[in-house]
């Protein structure tokens, strides 16, 4: 079982990129997965985060409280959050928008610049995408195939193109930044 | 405890709309509320289901079995859950694009244009907030000045004033037809 905390600011996308994880992991990864919003003090201002869990059984809990996996595309949410992840976790982020602090020492951080890759490719909007891109090459959780699947059925007719476009911008950066530490 | 299920097509802004009920009923209503995205076969293809739980105590079970309040946005959608409403629940369509069938008797139907309507005001994508509009008027589960306190929060920034302005068209198309009915 995998949890995992997506977080940034309202209006990034951020439950989107659940979304399709959550659709990518269980129709086209035949695993199950649920996504929880809670709507506590935290939602407050223009923090968003959004939790999937991804499992080979049944979700029984969707309840997110330790994450294996945080994306912060914020530096709100990664104050807010960075404290919760796992020990040996994977920390995922915008590196424009996000100037992390130390580190715990099994903790695997992984940078992007998400947005600003987004903003070339001509719409800030799908940076949420090439996070998804990103996110796919370096956790693992979730094949490329199935989120090539899920995209379509997630996004507006017109936009489907832009968003394969962004996921594949970002799943090439994700392997580029693997095979530079050789792994 | 109410139990909300909103339903379409991926790309209508479903969850959005769940997402912003879940922010306004708990932050500046003081209720609770939880928004769940189960991904079962029904999540296949394009259709695209949010269940929202707003409660005046904590929401300890998410997940919804037969919603008080459907929105339908698209027939698949309408097709696919109709059957499991409350009998004596609320149904909210969007009248271009739903033709519903017999409902119960007990079922209050309410039905809006907000497709059109969000075209009319220049973008098909403010749909889902003319029918949250549409939704807060007639069901009295969120309050009005909630929601324009959660969107802004919730939507890109130079996307605030188009969403405010899709709600206000929603929120009197509801007290429009409120009215009609004599209530």
């Amino acid at each position: 079982m995998t949890e995992i905390r997506l977080s940034g600011y309202g209006g990034q996308g951020i439950i989107k990129m659940g979304y399709i994880i959550g659709k990518a992991a269980s129709l086209f990864d035949n695993k199950s997965a649920t996504m929880t919003q809670s709507f506590g003090p935290e939602a407050r201002g223009s923090a968003c985060s959004s939790q999937v869990v991804v499992s080979e059984d049944r979700v029984l809990y969707p309840y997110v409280n330790i994450p294996h996996i945080l994306v912060a595309m914020s530096q709100e949410a990664y104050s807010k959050f960075e404290s919760n992840l796992d020990k040996e976790g994977y920390l995922l982020i915008d590196e424009d928008l996000v100037k992390p602090g130390l580190t715990v020492a099994g903790v695997k951080m992984y940078s992007i610049p998400s947005t600003r890759i987004a903003e070339e490719m001509g719409n800030k909007i799908i940076a949420n995408i090439v996070m998804l891109g990103f996110f796919t090459a370096v956790t693992n959780v979730i094949s490329a195939d199935s989120v090539r699947k899920a995209i379509p059925g997630s996004v507006p007719k017109r936009f489907i193109d832009l968003n394969l476009q962004a996921f594949e911008k970002g799943y090439e950066y994700g392997q580029e930044t693997l095979n530079k530490q050789g792994k």
